[in-house]
């Protein structure tokens, strides 16, 4: 439920609101806008009669949000947000932001080279995990802490972003130190401890559609951390599980126009993950911009064939430049741009 | 299994690999190119030895093919396939086809506005179907050959060539009389006997893929048409099923770069039944193209809210002018163009 | 919509609403019970106003069909359909029906080792294909006629009832002649000219789920062969598409209790093409049973390595006869029986 | 890789194998058997040349495991695991477990409720959540710590044995405190971490199928407890994900003979999850038993019509009675029978 405050409403008003609905047994949220005030009340809200708000003085309206998600919604919120990160970067704006690298942190040579090659192309985020979900138990499952100060090393060297994945809570707090945006992984999706945790960061979050989760699931799923007071989300398509083998995933790039139709996140794209296949990466990242995504997230080793994980799907650097132009192309040509690297910006 | 004539071989060497394959109990199709003959040996070719035909003259070496189909895979033939319809038009080449129009034929008035609507926004072939294959037995199942008629009619009046769906054997003549392209919907992708039937036409089939066809199954279904000798197929993503209700269907775009890969069949996409959502389609139009898409096929009616059938889906004749003009910029970045209605090339 | 007439409503005023419901230009199907007769209203009923037939004379009550589907639903007809077959057998009523035999007919003394086979271990229908829908144009299609008369033959010589599927309009009056009952196979689901044609035979339909058909579709399906005046379908459910390749399909047993919630339709089980895996044949038959099917489907050979066609699914006649009893046993735990042979009833 | 001793080998031989895998950088796992011991080599074995192994004294063959996952395999483990469990029971033996409850504790008065009717109707084990990962931030969410005391109230009256899930690294504890098997859910499956600490309890784990997690993932995530020392794991089917929203989700029964061809481990199913309908629990529960389930997990709740969470699909305490019949039947017809409470057996 939504109230919106009057134009001019006072801040005396707003406060009386929101008094009422905590008096409820409910949480008030105020959300300042340039044109007038609204205060959310968040909440299973199925029960609760406005007609005791609707009557305070200096409210307009009652909205009912009709998505069993609440704070994500468009309903909610009109305008898209916009994520601010790394050092005066944005994601959900009018640029479309890449991020590129390896699948893992392997070594220091080996991030180094990923980083300064996608650097190079124009990406202007670094992409490697440290910490791995893998699905066998002796599968390699990652550097850990070593693997972020890689990371920390790449960034210091190159200028680009980091964004890297946590798997538990323990890893969370390492990855928020060093990352300046935190990946939560598809398999845990609907891990809701962790979620609940990652709501409490003061970093963005880059969560990623689950093997077979609806777009409603993955709301649901950011409402748990909007619901913790973390308003900066990128959710993030990367293919879902389909009775054909002969892709890795299947590519549901209809998500990105429904998530903008549904929510004011942002979503961004991952062709590498969706695919598997390196020969498919580039026209399907082109396809991903077209579909209005608002980022990539791209594979790329500077060695594809010695990788210790992924290296079918990873694209190699002069592949990788080739995709940069191809996705430039296409996001003029729907009145966009790519996210140039801070260098360049200058 | 594909025997490669030598650079010169004679037409009398052609044609003893031909009596020699049709001796082992094969089908021989002898295929001339710009530099050489190749003879293809139709059939399940797993038990043949080739030694036999290798070693007869002017045979320079003998392929096998390792899909399980044949004629339509990019190892039978490397170049793709450039299908030529309607009033010197083609699909495959550069250009990009759109085709459009409503769902059903309804009558008269309704098939001329759209016609009309949809060649002034600038597409070249209109679709529209007089048989409809329904769920319901309840359900209206097209004005049959009187529809046939009309679309007849249209196309006199505003030069658009027709896509219109058989059904069965017995609409498969009379679709075939009227229509440019023949259409095999979803639902009879694995009718073989139609598949066949199909394959003895003089003209060319789209063939729409299963509702959880894998792309192998459809290019074996493509394989039955070709096996006949028909060789104009053009195959057609339109949503898969899934577990996620949001939208109608899952659009596998991923569909497109795999099949150019894997054949040199051309492949267009259908937005409209693949989202199910008017407000979807533009935006998935986009994204097709950007993917390489050989063509669209779009739902457009003059007046969606009194269509008969998939109203939700179709576009309004001013949205299908917006959907024109997004899509010829996109195909202008990867450098193609959309193909222009026949009016406007003279 | 189904119309109830008073206990001793007269024929005139049977007659009466008949004529009312043609005049406002729907099809009216009268179906006398043993307490009162009943008037369908067959067609898409959501517009008519039941009003001025409500108050005719006679007239008790009106039922609106809540379904898609009108005539299968078990608001249509409350008891079980139980179809005849054969010489003097039935299925859907208490007795389990086990069909059984190989893929494919291949020729006279495999088939006739199968029939013998399965007659010994108790099965009273025998199964095999004259005619094979198969994915790939080059696999092997079925004998065709001649298959039919060797199923004919082994009917003469075992007493058993033949099930063998038609693939099109042609086969299918073919295959009425020979068959006891006629199998519409999955690929065929939605053939819906093929349905209509089967709903005018005289023969007992088996009528096949589709490799992703949802219930909802399945019993619209059947709608079509009842509206054409077939009364007599067995619907089979055979395992539909999904992502996990473990087994050849998954194999959905809820579908049994929800059909026959749904429908007053039998609905059998086929675990030879829902697992795809001989070992798993035997505990999935059980459970089919257990979970209340009127019968089962399975693929047996004498020699299944040297099967034509799905080998690997197919029991040894020893293996069936393990299955027989062990379902004989499932059986009485639930208060049924398993149908047995002719001879054995005498 | 399995290295399997001579009848008669020495302590000292074995202790050599031991002592030259752990030099090549594995770990080994030393098994005594009746027979002979083996001993395991832990890990990803692709590279390990055996030759060196083999050539030790003592050693009779080198068994490679062809499946990615090795201690939760058939190969690595003939004999079926049997899972000791509470005051003497156990799960995996001759005798199928039935575990009831409600979806979660509510309060003292609804769970001892639900316990006495299940443990009249003959469970052995009492089901409830006190923790419930929920996919809507607002939904209920569990009692917590109070609810788990709640369970062992019902423990101490009825004699009943707990299984509760636990959803994070915190709950666990507190869990594995109370319960006799402690339940890993549907979406923590592939929560690794939670699985390694799972696998350092001391007590029986409970691991769900995920939503859509094929039969090789579900084992895969089994071996993460297994490789860490816990050898107690029962796998659970409860349906997965599919497009036909007729039921909840789709009832993978084949998995039950799957599981047993593949793994030593014990497999139970949830027929209340799986269908999401409460007319449909008693035909997939005896179904489930026909099929070789080792134990059923259903809900029950004393009052289904006012539960705060699933309470269409929990069956009316009279309902359960049923169950638990029918299922007697069942698992006498295939040579098993229900395990019966403590009391009953003294």
């Amino acid at each position: 439920m939504l109230v919106v405050m009057r134009h001019g409403a006072t801040a005396d008003q707003v406060q009386r609101v929101v008094a009422i609905i905590e008096e409820m047994g409910y949480e008030a949220r105020p959300m300042p806008g340039k044109q007038r005030t609204s205060v959310g009340l968040v909440g299973n809200d199925g029960r609760v009669d406005g007609s005791r708000i609707a009557s305070l003085p200096g409210v307009q309206e009652i909205l009912h949000v009709t998505k069993p998600y609440k704070q994500v919604s468009r309903e909610w919120k009109g305008e898209a947000t916009v994520v601010p990160f790394g050092d005066g970067l944005r994601l959900g704006a009018q640029e479309v932001v890449v991020m590129a690298g390896p699948c893992s942190v392997e070594n220091e040579h080996q991030i180094l080279a990923a980083a300064r090659a996608v650097h190079e192309a124009g990406a202007t985020v670094l992409r490697a995990g440290a910490y791995k979900p893998r699905t066998s138990p002796y599968s390699f499952q990652g550097l850990g802490e070593p693997g972020l100060r890689l990371l920390d090393r790449a960034r210091r060297e190159t200028g680009l972003a980091i964004v890297t994945e946590a798997i538990d809570a323990e890893s969370l707090d390492a990855v928020a130190e060093v990352a300046d945006i935190v990946q939560i992984g598809a398999r845990n999706m609907q891990n809701f401890s962790l979620l609940r945790k990652a709501g409490r960061l003061g970093k963005p979050v880059l969560l990623k559609r689950g093997l077979s989760a609806t777009i409603q699931e993955l709301l649901l799923s950011a409402e748990y951390i909007l619901a913790e007071g973390n308003p900066h989300v990128i959710l993030c398509e990367r293919g879902v599980r389909s009775y054909d083998s002969a892709t890795r995933n299947m590519f549901d790039l209809s998500a990105i126009p429904l998530v903008h139709q549904l929510s004011h996140l942002p979503i961004i794209a991952d062709p590498s993950h969706a695919t598997g296949q390196r020969d498919m990466v580039i026209p399907m990242a082109r396809a991903a911009v077209a579909a209005g995504a608002d980022g990539l997230l791209v594979e790329v080793h500077a060695n594809p064939d010695h990788a210790l994980s992924d290296g079918a799907q990873s694209l190699f650097p002069r592949q990788f430049a080739t995709l940069m132009e191809e996705t430039r192309s296409i996001a003029r040509a729907i009145g966009r741009e790519i996210a140039e690297p801070a260098v360049a910006r200058r």
